[in-house]
Order: structure tokens, then C-alpha cells, then sequence
């Protein structure tokens, strides 16, 4: 019950603060970025300590390493903060931005302008920048912001939220703009993803397990991102140098990122062709491979794949291959498996190229490109507050445009309906 | 269960038939509405007949007579069905168009392609009519539909049904396409709304009731529209004669209609000199007035307005008005009670108009022009599926576009991440 009542009352406060943040100029709104910037220069030496006392809380209760990983901050890790809350600062403000706008036949103007969607709520694993990096987008993009971070990093957290408030008071912005929570109490996530009065959308950033339980339970519009089950399709016209660099980068640039390849497709009529080397290249990076029949013919190391590996998000030195007859069975089983979160394939056939662009429904469709391309800062987007697999609103990277949308303006002059 | 496997066939049928419908050339799509047409010219007296049918059944269970109204068709109805189908098929096609395609600094191009939703469950009230408007809009923009009409209007939907199918397939494309339920069972409905793995999007068009009832069930995206509480503010420097005339528009051109006013707000400085004209306007038109306290020392004749007047959606000649000091009490007025669909303000203030139009959160903001004007084909969308009073996806007036979303595409030449 009393965390019924603080989460209403941080909603009911942050709705407030929303109207004049939606209305700020542009020129505030990066005022406000700047002296947060400030601000955590300034206050390096208490973060950090704050920041220790989340490390060593961790350590003590048995954390394991990658989280304390992400958890821990140092100089660097300031400094990041820093140049993250430049560039947004730096970025091109989409609110207010009016397009489209038209005369009718009736004498009225119709128009389109960019708005704020409101409240933002943020739901995040342990590292404490994201903090910082969600305060700042959802500030430039018009959007009062909630944030409930990790109970492992409360204190870096709580250090980073006086930055933040002292920077929005010092541009004139109402303090309740951005509010992160002071509790760990679980209970708090339930409420705030179960006021759709005070809250407007909900980005969960986090593990699977984080985003499941929220998108189930929420009754506030969720922005999700759940598998990237990317596949990198070898077509019969593809040129053998390209696939290669492709299908090595994709998979071994980085394992543990949502936009690396899990299944390489590779047409029948290059199979025997062109999996020895790719197959010679990925080994020597020490990945496993799991593969259908045929491609264990052409591979004799290649382990067996299941039928739960087409629908695995291995986040790991694994990869499943696939030989498929053409681009017609390679889009089928990307219907069937993919998590609609990037595909690419490697053709010089203008024409299935194009079909492939089309037809193939996921976030991101590339010919002739790495899936490690998908990502906000590749794209331009400045930033990025993570990557939708949803259908509707945001597809893809979600940078400041996506945590808008549009309202219609019309300009009239005494205009009536006949 | 039975209805849960009908509904699991119906969805699975959808889900194969959007992967087509999707990829399906503008001429394509044209040809099945336009022989859609042909069907519905050809199958009149069928149709005609199903819909006696249904009529007679409406006036044997007691049907109330505007229920019975919007139930029947005659060879009006018929014609006004054909002339929506060439009107969708001759308006632009929305899928595949690409925008904002640019080179990034590592070489690749990144753009974005508007595509399908997928597949979209339309859930309605008596008028047959809609339909073939709702599978027409779904078709065009390249998305398979499953429909649910009324139970009413069971026959009338069916044989338009037959006409659709027959469109369809005339034009090479799935009969899956476009789905009318065939059952009145309402745990279809149940169904429908809980099977995101085969249904997109759901749009419920017909009273408030219908579409909370939805809204709170469904675990699929809603794209809804609920109650259209609109204001206009007249402004301290408002022109008398557009105010008169405005005011008088915006509440009676129709009063069942959600863009029809149902609060006016008015500056105090202009409250004596406008208010009498306008009330006996309204008068003349049997409007009933309720109104705050400085309303009724103004308008003898008003009623006085309760708490509940404010967000009330009258759908009726009742109208409610409020004197506010200036327009910041009215955007605050707004901002409270307002079902963010439509608000409009009459002024000749540069600055002040700029502000409302920024500053006010609804789905359609207006300088000097009537509530009424906020309609699809007012703005140019050649048709809609409804007005969405969501914050995200879609706001506003809904039409082809509103039915797509935007997914990346990435053209490259071998690009790999360094």
C-alpha cells in the first residue's frame, strides 16, 4: 500500500512535470543536458563512492562477474556519461517538427507535428549509466521519465539522480522530470507498469526473463525488445568474398549482441562451394556449428542441429547453418524462426534482392551487409534507447523519434463544415 | 474449445495469407477491390435478401429503431459500398514506399520501407456497410483482416462475405485474404482479441462499452478510439464572427458525431459581448446550455453545469460552457478533462495560437476551424478505419497508413562492422 502510494504519487508528479517538459524549447532542454553533464564532473568523487558501495555490496552477496561487470564505474565510465549527455545535447530536437502540412478543398490546413509521448517508464538491468544515457533521451525528446534501475546499483543510481535533478533545476525544468526511484521494493515494477493515468509507455531493458514478466503483467503500452534471432541468408548469385566477410562478421564481431547472426542460410547450388572456408574461418575464432544434414555432409565437424536451435538466441560462439533449396525456402524459414529482429542476404541478383527487401517482415532487412549494422548509432540516429521487435509504433532501432509521435494540426480561418 | 479451434483455423489461415497479401503488387490489390465491386453489382438481390433477413429478425427481437436504421441496406446502401471500393482502389498504394534513404559514414545505405501490420481484427457493431470498408482499407494496405460484425447483421455480412471472396480470388489472391466470422458466439470474440501468435492488431469500432470491454481483455495491440470530449476556446482576441460561427458548427452540424463539441471555453473579456449571441444561436437550434457560475449570470437560461458535465461525451444537443481567465485556465481545463481528440481555438494572437498548438495534447489541435473538421476524408486520408485517441502508433484520424508501420532496410556492397 505505501508503495502503491509513493509509485502514484512519483506518477502523478511526473505527469505534471510532462506538460512543461513537452513545451520546453529546445535550447533549455539542452541547457538542462549540459549542466547534468556538469554536475556529474563535478560530483565524480561521490558517484564513484557510491558506486563502490554498490561493487562491494555485490561482491559480498555473491554477484557473479559479468554483473559486476556492468555494474562497476571508473573514470571511463564517468567520461562516457559525459559524452553521452553531449551528443544528445548535440542531436536534432524531433519535437514540434511540423511536415505534410497541406492545403484542402475545403480551405483548411492539415498538418503533422512530432509530439512527446508523455511519461516514459524505464525498467534496467545493473548498469548504472543506462541512467543517465534513458534521463537523456527522454528529456530531449519532450518525455517526463521514471526510471527504476537495478537494486544492485541504488547508490550509484541515487548519486546519478542528484546530477540529473540539479541539472534540470539549473535550466529551469521542473526536478520531477526525470525521478528514479529510491526503492528496490519489487512492487514498485507492478505498479509502475499498471498506471496507464500517469504512465504512457514502458521500455523494459533488460534479460528475457526481465521482459516477458513485464510485457504479460503490464496494462501501460510496452516498447519491447525481445530475441534477435538474426539470420544471414548466401544466395545462389552471391559473391563469394562478400558472403564470407559477411557471414564471419556476423557472427564473430561480437557474440553476446542482439544483432549477431544465430543461423546462416546458405543456397544448395554454393553449399559444397563456400561452407569449407566459412566454416574453416569461424573455427579458427573457436565457434561450435550445429548443422542440418546436408550441411554435415559438406562439414564433418558440424554437430547436430535440433529443431530448437532454428529458435535459439545462442548470445555465443555457436552457430546453426542451414542449406536451403533457394530464397523462397530460406524467406519460409525465416518466417517460421526469425524473431523479426534483422536479416541479411548476399546476392549480386537484383531481383531476388529486391523481393528479399520486401518481403522478408523483420526490424531490419539488409542485402549485402553485416547484421551487426543494426544499431541506432550506425543507422544515425544519435542514440538509442534499444531496438523494438514490436509490429506497430517503433520498429528497430528506437532513437528520440521513436519516443514521439504525431498529432494532426489544422489551420483554419473561420472555417466551418458545410 | 470448438471456437477456440475455429478461431486457431481462422488465425492460422490469416497469418499464411498475410505473408501474400503483403507481397501482393498495387495492381493486384486494385483489381480484387474493383472485382469486389463487380461481385457486390452482381450479387445485389442476394444481398439485399440476407439483409431483409436480418432486419426482420431485428424487428422481431425488439431491435430499437436507430440500431434497426444502421442494420439496413438498400440499392443507396449497395451503391455507396461499390463507390468506397473504386475509391480505395484508386488511392495510393502505402507499401513499400521508401523514405529517407541515406548513405551513413561506413558506406551502407540506411532507409526506411512502410510495410503491413499483418494481420488486423476488426470488430464491429450492426452497419454491414462496414464490412467491405474495413476489408477494403485492410486489403489495400496490404494486411490480411479477420471481421467480426454484429450478430444482427449475420446474413447481410455473409453475403457480402461470398462477394469478397469471390473479389479475391478473381484477382489471384488468397480467399484467406479477408475473413468474416461465421459464428455470432461471442467467445469468438474472447479469441480474437488473445492470439497475438496470428493477429497483429485490433481495431473495435462501435460504442464505449464494446471497446473498453476490449481494451481491458485483449493481449493483442487495441487501436482504439473512445470518447470524443471536445473543446473549442474563444480567445481573448478571438474575431467575433468566427467565434459565432465556429461555435455554432462545432456543435450542431451533427451532434452523434465524436468530433462534435461538447464543452465551450471562453475568456472572461469576451464572455458578455459573445456569449449572448452564440447561446441564442444554440437556442434557436434547441441546444440545451449548462454552465458554470459566471456562465449563468451572463445566459440566464443555462442550467448549471455539474462536476460530471465536464467529461461528459453528450452525443446530443446539450452543450457545456465554461468562462475561464485566460487561455492558460482553458489549456488547464483541457488538459483535465479533455479525451485528447479534438480541441480547437478561435484567436487572432499569433503567439497564443502557436502555443495551443503546441501545447495542447490531443490528437487533432486547430487555430480558427471547426471540431467537426477532424475526419479522414476531411484530412485527406481518402478513407478511415476510425480515429484513434492513442498516444502511440496512430493518432487521430486512422486510414491506409495507419495500417503499416515502418521497418529499416540497409543496402550494402560486402560492408562489415569494424
Amino acid at each position: 500500500m505505501e508503495i502503491k502510494q509513493y509509485m502514484n504519487q512519483l506518477g502523478r508528479q511526473a505527469r505534471i512535470a510532462s506538460r512543461l517538459v513537452a513545451a520546453a524549447d529546445t535550447g533549455v532542454k539542452n541547457r538542462a543536458l549540459l549542466a547534468i553533464a556538469t554536475a556529474v564532473d563535478a560530483r565524480r568523487d561521490e558517484i564513484l563512492a557510491a558506486n563502490a558501495k554498490d561493487v562491494a555490496a555485490g561482491e559480498a552477496s555473491g554477484l557473479d562477474a559479468a554483473l559486476l561487470d556492468r555494474l562497476a564505474l571508473n573514470a571511463a565510465g564517468i567520461a562516457g556519461i559525459i559524452e553521452g549527455l553531449t551528443q544528445v545535447a548535440a542531436l536534432a530536437d524531433p519535437v514540434g517538427a511540423i511536415t505534410d502540412l497541406n492545403y484542402r478543398p475545403s480551405g483548411i490546413q492539415v498538418g503533422k507535428m512530432r509530439v512527446p509521448l508523455g511519461v516514459i517508464g524505464i525498467i534496467y538491468e545493473s548498469r548504472p549509466n543506462v541512467t543517465v544515457e534513458a534521463a537523456s533521451l527522454c528529456l530531449k525528446s519532450g518525455n517526463a521519465a521514471i526510471l527504476r534501475g537495478g537494486s544492485e546499483a541504488i547508490h550509484s543510481n541515487q548519486a546519478l539522480a542528484a546530477c540529473i535533478r540539479e541539472g534540470l533545476v539549473a535550466a529551469g525544468l521542473p526536478e520531477h522530470a526525470v525521478q528514479v526511484l529510491e526503492t528496490t521494493d519489487r512492487a514498485a515494477v507492478g505498479e509502475l507498469i499498471t498506471m496507464p493515468e500517469f504512465v504512457d509507455v514502458v521500455v523494459p531493458r533488460g534479460g528475457k526473463g526481465l521482459i516477458e514478466r513485464i510485457s504479460r503483467d503490464a496494462t501501460v503500452t510496452v516498447i519491447k525488445h525481445l530475441d534477435g534471432i538474426c539470420h544471414v541468408y548466401i544466395d545462389d548469385a552471391a559473391d563469394a568474398d562478400k558472403a564470407l566477410a559477411i557471414a564471419v562478421n556476423a557472427k564473430t564481431h561480437r557474440y553476446g549482441t542482439c544483432n549477431t547472426m544465430e543461423t546462416l542460410l546458405i543456397a544448395e547450388s554454393r553449399a559444397e562451394e563456400l561452407l569449407p572456408s566459412i566454416a574453416d574461418a569461424l573455427d579458427a575464432k573457436g565457434v561450435e556449428l550445429r548443422g542440418c544434414p546436408r550441411t554435415r555432409q559438406i562439414l564433418m565437424g558440424a554437430v547436430e542441429a535440433s529443431d530448437e536451435d532454428w529458435g535459439t538466441e545462442y548470445l555465443a560462439a555457436i552457430l546453426s547453418i542451414k542449406v536451403v533449396a533457394d530464397v523462397n525456402e530460406a524467406m519460409d524459414h525465416i518466417a517460421r524462426y526469425s524473431s523479426a529482429h534483422t536479416e541479411s542476404i548476399v546476392t549480386e541478383n537484383y531481383t531476388t534482392g529486391r523481393r528479399f527487401l520486401r518481403e522478408v517482415d523483420s526490424s531490419s532487412v539488409m542485402i549485402n551487409a553485416s547484421t551487426r549494422f543494426a544499431d541506432g548509432f550506425e543507422y544515425g540516429l544519435g542514440a538509442e534507447i534499444g531496438i523494438s521487435t514490436d509490429k506497430i509504433h517503433a520498429r528497430g532501432p528506437v532513437g528520440l523519434e521513436g519516443l514521439t509521435s504525431q498529432k494532426y494540426v489544422v489551420l483554419g480561418d473561420g472555417h466551418i463544415r458545410n
